[in-house]
């Protein structure tokens, strides 16, 4: 096994750190791996002078599997487009082709208390959501800044093929088998003729998967009800644009998007493997970061690409364990508990 | 002044019945109007075959302004893409160039228990959501759904020109100069070229309105955002798309969006006003849905198409003294109230 290692920028390094020990403490259990570094980001902006170099490609190319911290910060906001961070992270999903993207949100019984929504609503949520991730207006052409009739236009292409529809839709069916058996479908049919096509392939592809109940939202009511009530919710699957919206908004439900990984996966379970917040420069190098949502991204890794569903399920205990001991970082930290930093998170982790 | 009054389908007839009667006591303040019904939607299929009708086309036209029910229901859901009630409401937006939409995200304090949000979250919020209607991927050219290589291939144009822009940000500067002089807008400018001329534009026309106070965020994180802290929210600005997503999150985030009305303006104040809930085919013709949001809908005709004040202001004193009686509609009842059906409803609002 072969992990390309992209610490990235901000609290990047310090989170990743720790997650690297917990991958290094594996070893004992058998766990054979290389580990690499490499730059993405505004770090290698910085070093190589653009965010995704030659090396990189080639290093996460060979790679397996690729765990990342985050990338961004506010020093590289003046960029030209071409030379911002997230440039580098569009670019590794599109090279790699890791059109895949899973991202649970989960709420821990111990972090209860972390939501802005009452206890009874969200009490037990455990939502998966599947996210197309390499094609939609993302990258969609043509697209661009144009003078017409003497003013600036803006435009980008919503685009989808039945291809990428039901590739998306076969990995969010299997998901749901895995699960409670329901996947809920979100477009925007009775606007856009790019997902009413994405409403027909799902159904189609239900065949393959009749033990599935499927239903379809369209978006602005999903946005709704993840408000009203989101343990409606098994497994959701939808668009590049739609999910990266819904996810996030998902992920607060839960109050401690600290705690919450994601996998980005090609058809062959090749992955990129990060925690999905984000680069928080105003708490980067102080030792404040909760590593959780790396060391969870992980377990993530070794449970999909690697199918080592034993040591993902330690981890994973791991950190019940560190949470039920009342073990706290500063963004989940309660009174009553024990605050701790990034690396003692480390330590207990490992402990456990 | 001349009204269009169109009822709609599901519970619109028996809410817009409660708005008139509403409207039809203010004639005694010497306000003067016409009324006049018109077809749109599920109905306007039902009576003429198309969801909006040329006769329901010259009655807007001629008209000052419009109040609407709500249109759809799943009677209607089986018929081609521009036989669908949702095209009337396209139609009509698009046709009177209705391109302001004003959506209040406001929490009652008497409904403080109805929203899924902690109380000392959601206390006093108070959110303008102003949306963009008349562009955007919601009309862009080209769309469609085509065979291209032995594959159906769906797509949508997100556009704008600086223009629209404009325009809008204009509607919302001046918003938040009655307001809080707070401006957030939302794009996509780190991946949509489309939204970071929406950036641009938005920031050049701050120089306008010095006053305000404009930050930008990201989309994804508006979400979140929202579902986070919203009372950090006074005005928000954002596209057709994503203000079609986030204005449903904001009004859930209140839980009784049966209380929430909208407008939809022109350049010259003419308006579109509706609740911004739907036709609720369930509970239609059985007095049970509450018609608080589309009579708050004429305060805001009162106040923005036809300047009065005093009036608006007197309808929504009315909403807040029955409130504070405690009667309640299904929807947003609690034990200890007092629960009322839609004429019910309407009778105590006359009363007040
Ligand atoms: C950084 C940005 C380009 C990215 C996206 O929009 O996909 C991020 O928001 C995410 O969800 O991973
Ligand atoms: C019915 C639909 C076309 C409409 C929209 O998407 O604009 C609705 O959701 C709204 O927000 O008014």
């Amino acid at each position: 096994m072969k992990i390309a290692v992209l610490a990235g920028d901000g609290i990047g390094p310090e989170i990743v750190a720790q997650a690297v020990r917990v991958l290094e403490a594996l070893r004992s259990d058998g766990l054979r791996f290389e580990l690499e570094p490499g730059l993405l980001g505004g770090c290698a902006v910085d070093a190589a002078g653009e965010p995704f170099p030659e090396a990189t490609r080639r290093l996460v190319t060979d790679a397996d599997a690729a765990l990342l911290g985050a990338v961004g910060g506010p020093r590289y906001d003046m960029l030209p487009r071409q030379l911002r961070p997230e440039q580098g992270l569009l670019g590794i999903r599109k090279m790699l082709g890791l059109f895949a993207n899973l991202r649970p949100a989960v709420l821990y019984p111990e972090l209860a208390n972390a939501s802005t929504l009452k206890s009874e609503v969200v009490a037990g949520l455990d939502i998966l959501i599947v996210r197309e991730l390499t094609g939609d207006i993302y990258f969609g052409e043509p697209r661009g800044i144009e003078q017409r009739n003497g003013q600036r236009i803006g435009f980008n292409t919503m685009i989808y093929s039945e291809a990428e529809i039901r590739r998306i839709a076969r990995v969010a069916f299997q998901a749901a088998r895995k699960r409670n058996h329901r996947l809920c479908s979100v477009d925007k049919m009775n606007v856009l003729e790019c997902t009413q096509l994405w409403r027909d392939v799902v159904t189609e592809t239900n065949q393959e998967y009749p033990d599935v109940e499927l239903s379809h939202m369209l978006v602005d009511n999903a946005a709704m009800q993840l408000v009203r009530n989101p343990r409606q919710f098994d497994v959701m699957v939808t668009g590049n644009m739609f999910g990266d919206i819904l996810s996030d908004e998902a992920s607060m439900l839960t109050g401690s998007i600290g705690m919450l990984p994601s996998a980005s996966l090609d058809d062959r379970n090749k992955g990129l493997y990060e925690p999905i917040h984000g680069s928080a420069p105003d708490i980067a190098g102080k030792d404040l970061a909760n590593p959780l949502a790396t060391i969870l991204s992980v377990a993530m890794m070794l449970r999909y690409t690697f199918d080592q569903e034993a040591a993902a399920a330690r981890i994973e205990g791991a950190v019940k364990k560190v949470l039920a001991q009342g073990y706290r970082t500063g963004d989940i930290y309660e009174p009553g508990m024990k605050k701790i930093g990034t690396t003692g998170m480390g330590d207990a982790v490992l402990a456990n």
